[in-house]
């Protein structure tokens, strides 16, 4: 069955006034790799993962899960498999190319945060679904639709004053997988380490684009 | 060079509180498939595109591109394309499994979205970028960085009152960037119609999973 949808309306000023604050919040976001180890509140955590659960989805597949992992010795683990195979990325897999590419960031193989961090989000896209029948339910883009979901998990990490790393541990997913028992048909597609930012912490001076630079209008 | 980072600190019931009211607010986007045909300011647009570009990207690549379409002659000839393909799916291409996934929602490859909202956004992932020496620069993680900026976008559009379909219009890819005038390096990734709902917009009655099936704490 339909039911009638009906949006907020705002007057045409109160529209470009919230698209200018919503611009400012979010542009202050940045990927923070000095996280403190201050306990959050973990309702404000289910609260973000709940947001980042109203994202479309192929054919409404809702095809993600988010693993929270708060226990110290789970996140050190997580942390030993994901630097041994970042150390590799590094030295060998991935080439010179990659490395210079990342210079300027200044990052390496080595995650403290992933220690540190109160938390770190899992997430997996689920790339089936498993009917009452047994039988496989496809999802029809679940890689977009669950970075869709993570998108806006980074926006309501924003607007309460969280940050994190937003990163796709390479070559990490099945042993993280099996670590955190998850089934088959789940595959990680990223890894974000949670809280608030160190108060030493620094970031790259970066800058982004200019709209002229992003947009065409036709 | 690397500068101090800091962010906005909220008392632990003001995180809460705002958490809860983001949740509120993206929890009742929908996917709108009746679009008004009422002007839409500009402004409104760019400033949820420039919220877009804020999104994380791998190594900074900042891979995307937002056509926005207005101009009536050029909708009606994507949608022509869109239709076009979308038939070709319905009928033959995706078979019946595909088709019946889609019923509940109620969709065809009628889009008359496509002629009448104010703006059609198609964002389109850079595949690689082209350096100043004219060599192809790699953009890791493309599609997910894109993905994730169209997630901030999808929440930018609810925070001021506007709808869309989030839509990835299957094999229209290559026909789209031709007419639209893109170079090789860029991919279509989405189209989103844009505007206010119909005042007679229906949605398909549909749940999102409870916390509990989409979280794991560990
Ligand atoms: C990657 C992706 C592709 C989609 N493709 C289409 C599409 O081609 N046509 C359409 O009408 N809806 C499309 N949708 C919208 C979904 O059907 C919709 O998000 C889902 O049914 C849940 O409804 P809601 O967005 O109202 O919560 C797509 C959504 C996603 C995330
Ligand atoms: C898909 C994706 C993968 C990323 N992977 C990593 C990573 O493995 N390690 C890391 O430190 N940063 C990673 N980043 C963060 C980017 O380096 C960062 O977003 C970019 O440099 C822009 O900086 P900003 O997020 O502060 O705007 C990733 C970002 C995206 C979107």
């Amino acid at each position: 069955p339909h039911v009638p949808y009906s949006a907020m309306r705002y007057p045409e000023e109160t529209m470009v006034e919230r698209s200018k604050e919503f611009y400012r919040l979010l542009n202050q976001r940045r990927t923070v790799r000095s996280i403190s180890p201050e306990p959050v509140p973990r309702e404000v955590i289910d609260n973000v993962i709940l947001t980042a659960g109203t994202a479309p989805s192929g054919a409404h597949t809702e095809p993600w899960t988010f693993v929270v992992v708060s226990d110290p010795e789970m996140k050190h683990q997580i942390r030993q498999i994901v630097e041994e195979e970042e150390e590799v990325n590094y030295r060998q897999r991935m080439g010179d190319k990659w490395v210079k590419d990342l210079a300027k960031l200044r990052t390496n193989w080595i995650k403290d945060y992933l220690d540190v961090a109160p938390y770190l989000i899992l997430i997996f896209k689920q790339t089936y679904g498993i009917l009452p029948n047994n039988k496989k339910k496809t999802h029809y883009y679940n890689e977009i639709s669950v970075s869709i979901a993570s998108g806006i998990l980074l926006a309501a990490l924003q607007n309460v004053g969280l940050v994190t790393v937003t990163s796709t541990p390479l070559n990490c997913g099945p042993q993280l997988r099996l670590l955190l028992k998850r089934p088959a048909n789940e595959k990680l597609l990223m890894l974000l380490p949670v809280g608030y930012p160190a108060p030493d912490a620094t970031v790259p001076e970066l800058e982004r684009k200019p709209l002229e630079d992003i947009v065409v209008h036709i």
